[in-house]
C-alpha cells in the first residue's frame, strides 16, 4: 500500500521505509516554535528536564506575538519569560518587537520552514507551513518543550482527506472562501486527526499567500495538519526566501485516502461563517442584512502582503462606514514595509482604518479591538467561537480581506461587487 | 492692578471688567472635551440632570483615546458607552477610531480650540492648548457633566509665575527638555494651581510642537494651567487648522507675578526625569550609564510630526538595539499620514521599531507596551510616576524623542550626538 504526502514525510523522518495511518511513531524535527502564550509553560517543563542546552538553537522559533507589543503586566511578564528563557538558551530564532510579526506569516517569509520538513509549534495554527509541502502541526506546551530538548516527538500516523483542486478562482474569491467552503462542507470534524492533503491542477491557479490561508485553517476542520503538492510556485517562493534544503514528496499513485473530495474553485463565492463555528458557512448572497461595528483584516490566517493589496483595491478612495471601526494589522514588519511602499497602508489611512503594528491582538481577544456586549465584527481571522474576540455577548463573522473591506465600507456585510 | 494673560481670559468669560488671583468665578465655555475613562462617568452624571441635550453639540470634544483600540472588554464598554453618548447627545466631534487620535494633539489639529478660549477637559493634560493662547484646564468628570450640561464652568482664578524666555534652543534641544528642566527646577509642585505665563524674545524661537509639549506639561509642576503668549507663528497655526474666531489677550504691564523666572533657552541640555518624578532631572551628561529595555516616542508630549522628524533623523540608517523594543507612536491619524509621506515610517520600520495606531497606550499603563517586574523604558511621555508604564518596579525615564530615539540604539541612555 502506497503512502501520502504526509505519510512519506513521516516516515522519512522516523527512520522508516514506510508508515500506515494509525501506527505510532517517533520523528526527528526540523523546527520547534512557541509563542509568547506557550513558551513560558514550555520553558517551565524543559526546566524540569535538568538540560542546560536545547538539542539544537538553530531549530527552534520563539515568536512573542500574541499579547505582543505587551497589553498588561501579565503579558509583560509572559514576554519576559520568553526573552529570559531565548537569551539563556541562545536561541537563534527569537524575534523581538521590531523583528517580530505573527509567527505563521513570519517562519516562511524568513526561511525557516521549507517542503519536505516536520515542524511542531505550541500554536493551533502550526499546520500552516503545510502550504510549502511540510508536515506541521500544532502541539501542546510540554510537547514543545520535549522536542526542545530531544529533537523528537511522537505522532499517530494520520489518515487523509484528498482535496483535488480545479478550475480556477473567480474575481474576490481567495484561499479564505476556499477553506471555508471546506470547512462548510465538511464540518469543524470533517478531517478530524486526518491530513487534508490538497492536489490536482487547481493548485497551481492559487497563490502561496492563498495557500497558506488554507492550511492555516487545516485545524479548523480538526486536521492534523493540512499539505498542498509541491509545484513551481513553491519552489520558487522557497527559493526567493530560505537557503534551506527542502524535498519535495508527491503521494503515491496507490496512496490510501479516506475519502477524495473535488473542488471545483470556479464554483466558489465569497463565503462567510456565521457564529459561533467557521462551519456555519452562507454565501455572501445567503448572508442578509447584517449590520457590524468592526472589520479586521490581518491574522495569521489573512495579514500577508496580497490580502492587504486586496483590502487596499477595495478600499482605495472610499471611507471606512462611521459605524465601522476598522482595523488593519500586516502579519510582519517585512509585509508592512511592503505594503507602505506600495501605498496600501496610505489607502488605508485616508479611508479611516487603523493600521496597527503586527500582533495576533484582536483574534483571540488578546486587544487592538476587543467587542463589547452584543458588538459584531467581521474578520478574515480563522475562529469565530464564543467570546473569541471579546464578549461571551459578541459575534464574529469570519470572512475574506475583500469582504471585511467592502463591508467597512458599507457598514453591513457586503460583497466587494457592491463598493465598486 | 492688572491682570495676567490667563486673568484677561477668565475675566472677559465669567463678564466681569477684572479679575483677582484668588477669586471665585463663574465661566462660560468654549469647548468640554472627554475621553474613554472620563466620558463614562461624565455621562452617567449628565443623567442625573434630567436634560435630553448638551448645553450646544458644537462645543464638546470626545475623543477614545486611551484604550482604544479597545484593549479589552472593559475598555470595550466604555468605549461603547461613549460612542452611545455621542450618538444620543449628536456630538458632533466625537471621533471614532479611524478619525481619532489622542486628544491634546487632536484638538488643536481639528481647529477645536483657539487663542482666547476657555476650554475644560476632563483629562489632566488638557492644559495643554495653552500653547495657542487659550486657558485651558483639565477637570473631574463630574465637573464635565456639569459643563456639558450648562457650558459653564467654576474657578478660582489662579495667581501667575512668569517664565521670560530668551536667547535659542541648541541641536537636539527641543521643547521636552525645556519643560523638564524647568520642573527640574521648582519641582512637581512648583507651580500649584498657578498659571505658568511663558513670555518674552525666546517664545518665537519655539516651534508650535515644542511650545504644545511644553504647556502639556504644566500640570507635572502642579500648575492649573499653562499658557504662551500669541506671537505669528501661533496666529499662523490658527488659521492653517481653524475657521474659529480667535482673541489675543496680552498681560497688562503691571499684571501680578508670585514669581518671575527667566530661562535662557540656549543653556538648557538634552533632559531626563529619574525615576518617579518628573522633578528628578538630570542633564545628559549626568545620566550615567542606564541600560533601558523598551523606547516610546508618542503621547500627546510628543507625539507630533516634528517629534517624529526628530526620531527619525537620530534613527535613519541605524538599528534599534537588539534588547531593546522600540515602539513608535503617531498622535492623530494626520501625523500618521504625514510621516508616511515624509518616509519617517519607513525609516522607523527598517531601524526595527514599531509603529503604533494612535493611541495613548504604554503612557498610563494602557497597552501596547507595558512593562514587567524590572524593566525600563526611555519614554517621551509626560509622568514616571511608580508602576505608570507598568510593573510597580518598572522605571520610566522621560526625555525627548532624540534622547528617546538614541537610546533605542544605543540600548541604554544617550545624547543624540553619541549615534551621530
Amino acid at each position: 500500500m502506497g503512502m501520502t504526502m504526509t505519510q512519506k514525510i513521516l516516515a522519512k523522518h522516523s527512520g522508516l521505509d514506510s508508515v500506515r495511518a494509525g501506527q505510532l511513531i517517533n520523528c526527528k524535527l526540523d523546527l520547534v516554535l512557541g509563542n509568547d502564550i506557550t513558551t513560558p509553560v514550555a520553558a517551565r517543563e524543559f526546566k524540569k528536564t535538568g538540560l542546560d542546552k536545547v538539542f539544537d538553537k538553530k531549530k527552534i522559533a520563539i515568536v512573542p506575538d500574541h499579547f505582543s507589543p505587551t497589553k498588561d503586566i501579565k503579558s509583560a511578564e509572559q514576554c519576559k519569560c520568553v526573552r529570559e528563557f531565548a537569551r539563556d538558551k541562545d536561541i537563534e530564532n527569537y524575534f523581538e518587537v521590531g523583528q517580530m510579526g505573527i509567527e505563521h506569516a513570519l517562519l516562511p517569509e524568513k526561511g525557516l520552514v521549507v517542503a519536505g520538513e516536520v515542524i511542531i509549534g505550541a500554536d493551533s495554527h502550526t499546520c500552516t507551513y503545510g502550504a510549502l509541502g511540510a508536515f506541521s502541526t500544532g502541539v501542546g506546551s510540554t510537547d514543545m518543550a520535549a522536542g526542545m530538548a530531544t529533537g523528537e516527538a511522537w505522532f499517530k500516523v494520520p489518515s487523509a482527506i484528498k482535496f483535488v483542486l480545479k478550475g480556477k478562482l473567480s474575481k474576490w474569491v481567495s484561499g479564505k472562501d476556499v477553506i471555508l467552503h471546506i470547512i462548510g462542507q465538511i464540518g469543524v470534524d470533517g478531517a478530524l486527526y486526518k491530513s487534508m492533503e490538497f492536489t490536482g491542477d487547481g493548485v497551481s491557479e492559487l497563490s502561496m499567500d492563498d495557500r497558506f490561508t488554507i492550511t492555516n485553517m487545516a485545524i479548523e476542520a480538526g486536521a492534523k495538519n493540512g499539505i498542498f503538492e509541491v509545484d513551481e510556485n513553491t519552489i520558487e517562493y522557497m527559493k526567493e526566501h530560505s537557503t534551506k534544503k527542502y524535498t519535495v514528496y508527491t503521494a503515491d499513485n496507490d496512496a490510501e485516502y479516506e475519502q477524495t473530495i473535488e473542488i471545483d474553485l470556479s464554483s466558489i463565492k465569497p463565503t462567510v461563517s456565521f457564529p459561533h463555528l467557521p462551519e456555519n458557512t452562507r454565501t455572501i448572497d445567503e448572508v442578509g442584512d447584517i449590520a457590524i461595528d468592526q472589520s479586521v483584516i490581518g491574522s495569521c490566517t489573512n495579514g500577508r502582503i496580497s490580502d492587504l493589496r486586496i483590502a487596499a483595491k477595495v478600499l482605495k478612495g472610499k471611507k471606512v462606514h462611521k459605524n465601522v471601526r476598522a482595523i488593519i494589522i500586516p502579519a510582519t514588519q517585512k509585509i508592512y514595509l511592503q505594503a507602505l511602499k506600495e501605498g496600501l497602508i496610505e489607502t488605508f489611512i485616508k479611508s479611516g482604518a487603523v493600521v496597527s503594528t503586527p500582533t495576533c491582538g484582536p483574534c483571540l481577544g488578546g486587544y487592538m479591538g476587543i467587542l463589547a456586549k452584543g458588538e459584531r465584527a467581521i474578520s478574515t481571522t480563522n475562529r469565530n467561537f464564543v467570546g473569541r474576540m471579546g464578549d461571551p455577548e459578541s459575534e464574529v463573522y469570519l470572512a475574506s480581506p475583500a469582504v471585511a473591506a467592502a463591508s467597512a465600507i458599507t457598514g453591513k456585510i457586503s460583497s466587494p461587487e457592491e463598493v465598486k
